[in-house]
């Protein structure tokens, strides 16, 4: 991180943060009040954190969405890392079944083993898909080099060796293992670039360069001035310097027919989820909003602004239930949710939450353009000055009014503010339109069309 | 109609078009491909049209919205008469069975007797609660003409006779039966306006204005220029001169403290309704102007758009979707919408259906601010300009050309245009505004931020 | 008009409201008050009307927006007519110096005097630029029919032969003469497209087809169900059926290389007045909501709506008059906006007018989707009933109420509805965006950036 | 800062980056090329630094805008000092002028001597307004502590002494001077507050706490992270504490009539201006994101998006001049912008950087939410790590797309983004709307309505 080496990221305050974030899954898992959303029954009858398991019914995939809000709502932050890894095991596990179907293979088998594994030892697993991609006009075959897409440089009985990057991976630093997807379509000729397998991250070969984010510093300090004293989120670049992958973690080996099934049934799941993810976030802005108005004495002058903020975070929220409740099975058995619908939540999403940020700002006032620091605050010789000028009303000391307006500073402009949350998780706009116009089949609208004008 | 008694509504055209936008949700009910979404089985094994069914189930809920999509995808138009007299029973079921739990009444047999008959002969029924509400800056108890909030003005042993207005009646023109709900809620000293009923709407003293709407004069023609050839819909005041209503079909006889409930739960169904009916609308809009941008040649430089357009659709169906997957059931049995979410579809009902009619718009060029009538392309003098200036590419006649134009210019600027349906249908955004500021949870989202701020 | 011969557009009561409007800017220039901004003084101290000037500073070009805004305000619709015919001689005014320039020509002295003809004689001429254009995919000179773009059929001595149409020529049933400009750039193999004159409506072989718009047949009635009571629009498609143009009413004749230039020019000027035209027309439909709103009692409710109607209305104004302040002389001598300022007016008068349309649909309620025709107020059955539950606050008649009601309407969703306004006046938003794309000067920017970034 | 005393802000890496933002405007002036918008001659023939000059005509407004947007285009960010201190004299100059013919004082003439000697030791002034304000809901002369409104404390033959704090006070810690205005209108019962005044920044009781804002920890590193690497901004609490004001430096002493006057006429001239700023600052934004697809090689595929930031800082700047151009002079013989225009864009300026800012955003791609640190591509071990996977096309290496990544970044959420520019800047968008309200005239647009309506 920023060139010096984390020797121990429960230590270090912003990994620190970030492993509060997945922590938080664990801990809410053991409380019987969400046990219902956080956890599930395998078939032998175990029960298992719910963020290592395959969606077998609609109302998994609905819990799917829910537990995305509920952590948001606790922890106010992307815990990337379990999510991802989340998608990434349903994906394979539809992928790996029509692979076999198709070739004989024997990949998913292997993939039971592993999410069996993954279940037992309640592992948190990365998801990486994004490639770095080197010049985007060309394909990834005319790339001058190809290792802008990772790929499988050798193979031999006991496994494969895979050189490459995958970037954007969230929640990395907090993670045991990370499940690697191809991060797009392939074609022929493009087949080393189509693997999928799963690694720990402190597999020999494997880098990790973690970014802070503007603002990631002050992460580093031990007030509030971090706005969220609580959880952080994280996003690595993971480097793939060789890696050896035995054969049993390897779930995809050449089959680049496969490639784009791999990609689209894992971002079908997270662009669904992120409405879910989204409105938690929303949740906690608007509350931060609401008591910053409060302390302001102006509840009812702000309250059509509040409102405004609800109806964002909830439209998010609907849509994702709307896309969930559309699922449909595989024959793997995974459910998946709407594909047309998941990609219109997904499009919703990089747009609504910069609506609830500007209101946010709006609320917040100049005041999140100009506070003092905490340090200020209890400076011997300034600190009653910023007590006397930032007290707000009643009782609110000018601590309580700050840490608010910190908490929504961190959002909207922090690491991990929702804009940097929204608009490529799960992939950019351009993707999530180029699916919904794949899907919108203007043929049979065409056809509604002509019949009302009589043609 | 504009000053005149219509005597056969089936005959004359405007009207005609309306009803037939009604026959179609007879006709499709018939059809074994739509009996699931359009027929339900009652308990005692009787198949009943969906439309004057009492919902049972989530699954019911969800069908609602596609029954409402696909109707609208099929006809183009609102055919509000079977949508809002199906809401209103539903609303009334709930009211009628909490009214009597508290005050010991006998609505709810009486209700059951009334849906039963329905039912049983397939009736299509008009729900009535708009008022024309005087100065809005004054309650109804202190408006100088009391009767503009219907009232009841007599009682005897037999009945009620009430007075007062009810408007924008989507399609009472084409059905048997109107059912009346209060237009809001009411307090102490006002248990007069609180009344629910039914009446034929030929019972007398029942005396209905149909309004055309702009555009609604072309309806009357024969040719193509009315853009929707097969359908229409249709408005009405409704004037209530001292009609009296048997007891048999008095639901709210001045519970004054039920009238708000009965309204809430009527625009619960129906603000989660209008995204499906504005999601098929949408469709059969996304449709045109697929086929305009095909008749000139320009299918792929306006594809972003008319994924734009999909989205904007889709966005819609998926929030009311998810609205009815939160649905609940009520002591009655009858199942309703999540209130929250109901309410956010009907802001976004507020909202996306401009963009897509501004892309239409946008789409159809100049040509739908000007073009020639089917009167002048086929006459003979200039018809033959027409043909040759308004051509297609390849075998696209003018007329095609200017029938699919037409069809958009119609749901853009005609009656029933988006716009139309999709603002004040189910209440006004002021009012879906304020529910959900009452249902917000502010409280709730505050402790999530104040925990995060370490407050 | 849809199919009939008008014998007479002073007696037709559609035509007759649009002339009308072209006869406001008549009568207007004749008032004192408005004689700075209706009327300029030729060089030989002649006083003509502003509207077939040649602008000549900075200042006249201030003036045509603040023309277009005076014009709109008291209308309340497009006067086409005279404002196309306005830009377009500028426009000319332009081309013919630069054509002469360049081929030795002599159209600037012909143009000079038909300008000087036009003036002394206070001629209303249309202007015509918009071709059918048939398969848009195919250039001008691949066309399977060439005349889908008005060319030049034949040529003697004494003049040209033209065929082809022009569309959505406004206000053309209220012209004296029509100027005709080519539709878009030529390129070389297309030279016979490269036409400009100028014929009077009446020239033989000038075939006129109007259209009515949703909503136009209400035009046709006494009354005031039309809205807009005193002034209307119209639109024409001009037909040119091998029309002879004199010599000295040719202004290009072939010079393909100039008929991109003169169609810049034209709608450099047009599309910097549109801003001026919908702030008028704004400021009447939010005049026209603020007054619904006193009527329902709601006033201090929907104040700031009604200011964001204001807003919307004074960003296009600020826009147009920045457009025209940064203007420039051409070596002609005729002065035009800044090309880029002037796009992006128009860009934002494709936008803002819709957000305008949108609350005034909020505040006029359901009220617009249905209320009662004059017919029926009027009606002895039912008049009563109309005046009673149609009254306003205090003395505001029933009558008032509608006639209120029916002008919000007839701008929404009737003939000259600002959406058919502002959309694809001065061309399409996509032929502003081209424009702005050409002159964004990125290199500038991208260089700004590279320093800051310290590249 | 943070708890910390700087002993010389030329030093401190931070601070010396908002200095350098300031010292721009000093170098610029120099440059014969930016002479005619940055200097201005005075009537005595003294050439002067147009940032501290008074405006005397149209064109001087016009170049105000001019001016903001070339600084903001030479340095990326916001130089408030000079801006606001400019502003703040002009809205003296004519208070002073105001408060004098009413009252007899002597203001204006004191100010005419510090202008002058500001104009001619060429100082910048900043200009500080907003306080505290305690509890909204509360007018100042009932707030618990009156000092949360600055307020003039003692007073005697020689000057003043004033208590209170000014927050957001861009470009304090570069400035000799800071100039303090009324922060609000006051009524009777509340002249201890209407104090206008100038003190050096380091007069006796003046404490200044500098803020970061998120991100700013970075502007103390020495390298590209900080995005943009040679200028900076600050903002600050600047806190009176019973710091006396000689007399000749005090232009307003108890006169609350005209407390709101000063503050108007800051804002008329600071909201118009903004559009200039903000303009500008895009244009920076735009040219980043165009190298940032170049590099990626999509600079085609983007470009409509890149119109489309275009279009919205030209929207920006047209408005602002269209405010400039409007602008009027008072009888002191300073001019003013249209007060309509100016808080209209003001209103624009809280949106529309949003929407560049988000475009920014998206064509940045995951990059800005995930990249490595200069002092990873620096560092040994995994430098040539990060130079392989983020070279761009062609030539572009690594770390020119760090920089341009950097870059967008810092101004997308680093100190003195775009949004928090935008939304506070000269004031709320409610502020902002209030004008609105106020001026919008809604008599004068009822009577346009009435007269076409026929009533």
């Amino acid at each position: 991180m920023r060139g010096k080496r984390i020797n121990d990221p429960t230590k270090n305050r912003f990994t620190r943060l970030a492993l509060e974030g997945v922590g938080e899954i664990y801990e809410l898992a053991q409380n019987p009040k969400h046990a219902e959303l956080l956890t599930r029954s395998r078939k032998d009858g175990a029960k298992i954190n719910a963020y290592c398991s395959i969606h077998g019914s609609k109302k998994d995939l609905v819990n799917r969405v829910r537990a995305a809000r509920l952590i948001c709502q606790r922890t106010g932050v992307c815990t990337a890392s379990r999510c991802c890894g989340w998608d990434a095991l349903n994906a394979l596990w539809h992928t790996t079944f029509e692979v076999d179907r198709r070739f004989g293979t024997d990949y998913h088998n292997r993939l039971k083993r592993y999410v069996a594994m993954v279940q037992g030892r309640d592992l948190t697993c990365a998801g990486a898909l994004t490639d770095p991609k080197g010049n985007r006009a060309l394909k990834p075959r005319h790339q001058p080099d190809k290792d802008v897409y990772l790929r499988i440089v050798d193979e031999n009985r006991k496994g494969i060796v895979v050189r490459g990057a995958k970037s954007m991976i969230g929640g990395a630093i907090g993670s045991h293992e990370i499940i690697v997807l191809p991060g797009t379509g392939f074609a022929e000729g493009e087949s080393e670039h189509a693997a999928a397998f799963a690694v720990p991250l402190n597999a020999k070969g494997v880098v990790q360069v973690v970014d802070m984010q503007p603002g990631g510093e002050r992460k580093l300090e031990a007030g509030f001035d971090k706005g969220n004293v609580s959880y952080g989120s994280s996003e690595s670049l993971v480097i793939f310097n060789d890696v050896f992958v035995p054969k049993e973690r390897v779930f995809m080996n050449g089959e680049f027919e496969y490639a784009a099934e791999a990609v689209t049934k894992f971002v079908q799941l997270h662009r669904m989820v992120l409405g879910g993810c989204l409105a938690g976030c929303g949740d906690v802005l608007t509350g931060a909003a609401a008591l910053f108005a409060e302390y302001n004495g102006l509840s009812r002058q702000l309250s059509d602004r509040l409102t405004e903020m609800t109806y964002l975070s909830e439209a998010l929220y609907s849509q994702a239930i709307g896309a969930a409740h559309e699922g449909q099975p595989t024959p793997s058995g995974a459910w998946f949710p709407d594909p047309l619908l998941a990609n219109v939540t997904k499009m919703s999403v990089t747009r609504l939450p910069y609506e609830i940020q500007k209101i946010a700002e709006d609320i917040a006032g100049g005041m999140i353009s100009c506070m003092p620091a905490e340090a200020d605050l209890k400076n011997p010789l300034i600190g009653s000055f910023v007590e006397k000028y930032y007290q707000g009303t009643g009782e609110v000391t000018a601590e309580i009014r700050l840490r608010v307006a910190r908490l929504i500073e961190s959002m909207i402009a922090g690491p991990g503010r929702l804009g940097a949350l929204c608009m490529h998780g799960g992939g950019s706009p351009a993707a999530a339109q180029m699916t919904i116009k794949q899907l919108a089949d203007l043929e049979h609208k065409k056809e509604m069309a002509k019949t009302l004008a009589g043609i």
